[in-house]
């Protein structure tokens, strides 16, 4: 148990937490698969194998009851037409939520549920957006200059499932066009 | 179940949700055996029943999983030299976490545990505090200018309980002096 309160400040402009008990870093070449255009991703790793997002996480119990708590940094960037955007995930225990509060940015919150439901949050400094139980969910990146900075908690027991979504993708992906930004079906998407 | 997502933002200066669902306020004759000053109290309260805070809740499902969600606002003020503050509880289910994210203002969570710990944690805008599970908690708004305003999340069951604080109050009390501001033992604090 996570058993004395503790405390940490997320200071802006970067939105860093002063306390980190883990940092991860998520390179282009784990996002293998989860872009829409293939050719384009395959060019761009060819230049380098570059930060698509980070993430601080403050640890503690990994139990029901508990909350655990961290910063998602996604940098700005494309592959193709295709934002930038987190892995996304449903929880491995499907019946918890989670709570996200923007710092800084501008993006989406891409989710949908294992029954078809779908939904995508606009999300700008401010917001709080709270990801029902049973929603996958994605953080999109739109802005082209800054970092959409995100603190997130959850409840302790839930982890990740990470697979499901490498697997089939999400049902919905955002795109930059000549006429602006747009929410559209994923043409590769596959049926679980 | 909460079974969709859903969005709010947090617009500063007030920082008051865009969304509520129900809206607490406690005024000064709620707080009732709560000051160490007595008279004090007595004689503020003869002059009027204002709102010492207000707490903007966001509803959702009790149960566990789930989140549920608010905003606290402490407005400035004393009672004798004792600053505003919240009631300040227990969970109902001890075993339950909460997180804080402060938008504004200056103060403490001042916290303590059944067995005897406690610890007071100062609150500026930026910082996140963990309340650990079986930690009561009350916030203490100390800026003569400014409400101290903040965003909390906890575990769907966690449930409050008040009673046993009203009953014995907290170990620790924030007071205004000519030295500035002290975290001193509470002379009324009674053994459960």
């Amino acid at each position: 148990m996570t058993d004395h309160p503790f405390a940490f400040t997320l200071p802006l402009p970067e939105g860093v937490p002063s306390r980190i008990d883990n940092h991860v870093k998520r390179t282009l070449s784990s996002m293998r698969g989860q872009y829409l255009d293939e050719k384009a991703y395959e060019q761009q790793l060819a230049t380098g194998d570059h930060t698509v997002y980070e993430v601080y996480e403050l640890k503690g119990s990994e139990v029901a009851g508990e909350l655990l708590m961290g910063v998602s940094v996604v940098h700005p960037g494309k592959v193709g037409k295709e934002f930038h955007m987190t892995k996304g995930h449903f929880h491995t225990v499907r019946e918890t939520a989670e709570v996200y509060y923007c710092l800084k940015g501008e993006g989406f919150m891409v989710m949908e549920t294992s029954e078809g439901q779908t939904a995508v949050e606009p999300m700008l400094p401010g917001k709080v957006l709270y990801v029902a139980p049973g929603w996958a969910h994605r953080s999109v990146c739109t802005s082209r200059q800054e970092d959409l900075v995100m603190f997130f908690a959850y409840p302790g027991n839930a982890g990740h499932d990470y697979a499901t979504i490498e697997k089939r993708g999400f049902r919905k992906i955002i795109l930059d066009g000549e006429d602006g930004i747009s929410i559209v079906d994923n043409p590769r998407w596959r049926t679980p």
